[in-house]
C-alpha cells in the first residue's frame, strides 16, 4: 500500500495546490484554500499528450473548487507530464504522428495506445484513491467523482467500472471499440460529450459509445465543431453536474 | 396592427404577472416586480394540450425572471387554454387519442396536427412581438430568445426560421418531416433537447431535426428516459444557455 508524500505546496486566489506522489506516480491535489471541513473529491483524467497541470485541468480544477468548494486530483497518465516515455511510447506517439501527416485515421492507434496506457493508469488510479481517501479533508466515505475527456475517458471507463466509490461521471470523445464493453458495466449518472462534427471520431462511434453506458441517468451534449473545438461551457455543464449530484449549491456565479 | 392591452396585473415572490391580450389572443408577460431598466424577453411556446401559465411555463418563467432578470411571454396556441377549439382541433385530438388508446404512432397524426396549429400561430408570435416590444421596458433593439419544446418546436422552429428578432433558442422534442426544411433555415446558437428513449420519436428522427439546424453553435442534449421525463435540470441549462447568449451573470444559485 503506497501512502500519499506531499512535495510541495502554493495557495493562490483561494485555492491551495499541493504536489504529491504515490509511489512512483506524481499528482497534484487542489483544495479550497479556507475549507477545513470534508468535501468531495472529484479526480480528474488528462487528455492525450498533456499532463496534470494542463490549462485544461487548472481551469477545470478552479471552477470546481471556487464554485461548489470541492477537492480536485489529477495524476499524470503513464508516459505523460513528469513521467518517462517507454520505448513502446515512443514508437506509438510515433507511429500517430505518422498516420497525421499521412492524413490516415488517428483513430485504430489511439483506440490501441490509450489501451494499452489504461491497463497500466486504472491500478495507479486506484492507489491514488486509496491514499486520497486517507487524508482527513477527504475521507473515505465521502461523494468521489470522475471527469476526464478524450484519454481521460479512455482510463477512466474502465477505472470507472470497476471502481464502485465513483458515485458519478464526466466523459466524452472517445471511441466504443474497446470502451463500449466496459461502459456497459457502468450504471452511475454520467454525462457525455461529443463533437458532432468531430473529423477523427466518427459521429455513429460517438453515439454509440453514449449509448453503451448502462447508467438510468445520462446525459449526451453533442456540439457542433470539429474534435479540437469543445466549447468552454461543458465544463461548467460538468461542475453542475456535480454540483447536483453532490448536493452542493454552486456559490460562484459561472 | 394590434396593441397589446392588459386585462389583469398580479405580483408574488418579486415577479410581476400580467394577462395580455393582443387581437384574440391571451398572454401572460412575466417580469422582475423591481426591474425598472430595460431587459432582455424570452418568448416561450408550450406543449400540446398545455396553456400558457401551465406549471411547466411558470416554472420556467420563475427561473428566467428570478435568475436573470429577464421579461418572459407565452400566448395560448390556438385551440388551447383560454382559447376556442374549432371543428377541426376537435376531430384531430380525437384521432390522436383513438390512435393513442389502438397502441398506433402518435407521430403522424401529431407532426400533422402541429404544423396546421404553427400556420395559425406563426403571425400570432409574430404580432405579439411587436406589441411586446412597444412597451418601454422591453423596446425594439434589445435582445430576444425562444424557449418552446414539443408543440412550443413545432410553431417554435417556422416562427424563428423567418423572425430575424430571435437572437437564440431552445428548441426540442420532434420530429424532422415538417421542421428539417425550416430548421435548415436557421442560423442562430441553439440548444435542442430529446429523449433517448423517446418512444414516441424514433431516435434517428430526434437526431434528424438536430442536424438540420444551420446554426454554427449548437448543442444537442439528449437524456436517458421516455417522452414525458424530459429531466427538471434541462430547464436549469436553457437558462444558462440565454443568459450566455444575453450577457447575463444568474444571480440565483439554480
Amino acid at each position: 500500500m503506497h501512502s500519499l508524500n506531499f512535495t510541495s505546496e502554493s495557495s493562490s486566489h483561494g485555492i491551495t495546490e499541493r504536489d504529491f506522489t504515490v509511489g512512483d506516480v506524481p499528482g497534484v491535489l487542489w483544495s479550497p484554500a479556507s475549507g477545513a471541513g470534508r468535501a468531495p473529491l472529484i479526480l480528474m483524467g488528462h487528455g492525450g499528450g498533456n499532463h496534470k497541470k494542463h490549462p485544461a485541468m487548472a481551469g477545470r480544477a478552479r471552477l470546481l473548487v471556487n464554485g461548489c468548494g470541492f477537492h480536485v486530483a489529477v495524476i499524470d497518465a503513464p508516459g505523460h507530464g513528469d513521467r518517462p516515455r517507454s520505448p513502446y511510447d515512443e514508437q506509438e506517439i510515433a507511429e500517430l504522428f505518422r498516420a497525421r501527416a499521412a492524413g490516415e485515421p488517428e483513430g485504430p492507434i489511439v483506440v490501441r495506445y490509450n489501451a494499452h496506457l489504461a491497463e497500466l493508469a486504472v491500478p495507479e488510479w486506484r492507489a491514488t484513491l486509496d491514499a486520497l481517501q486517507r487524508l482527513p479533508q477527504i475521507g473515505a466515505d465521502g461523494p468521489v467523482g470522475y471527469y476526464g475527456i478524450n484519454m481521460g475517458t479512455a482510463i477512466g471507463v474502465p477505472f470507472v467500472a470497476g471502481e464502485p466509490r465513483i458515485a458519478a461521471a464526466v466523459f466524452g470523445q472517445h471511441w466504443p471499440e474497446v470502451l463500449a464493453g466496459q461502459a456497459s458495466r457502468i450504471t452511475i449518472p454520467i454525462e457525455f460529450d461529443m463533437q458532432w462534427d468531430d473529423e477523427h471520431i466518427p459521429r455513429a462511434s460517438g453515439l454509440a459509445l453514449f449509448d453503451a453506458f448502462a447508467s438510468k441517468e445520462k446525459t449526451l451534449h453533442a456540439n457542433s465543431g470539429r474534435h479540437k473545438e469543445l466549447p468552454r461551457f461543458e465544463a461548467d455543464s460538468a461542475v453542475l453536474f456535480f454540483a447536483r449530484h453532490f448536493g452542493r449549491a454552486v456559490t460562484a456565479q459561472i
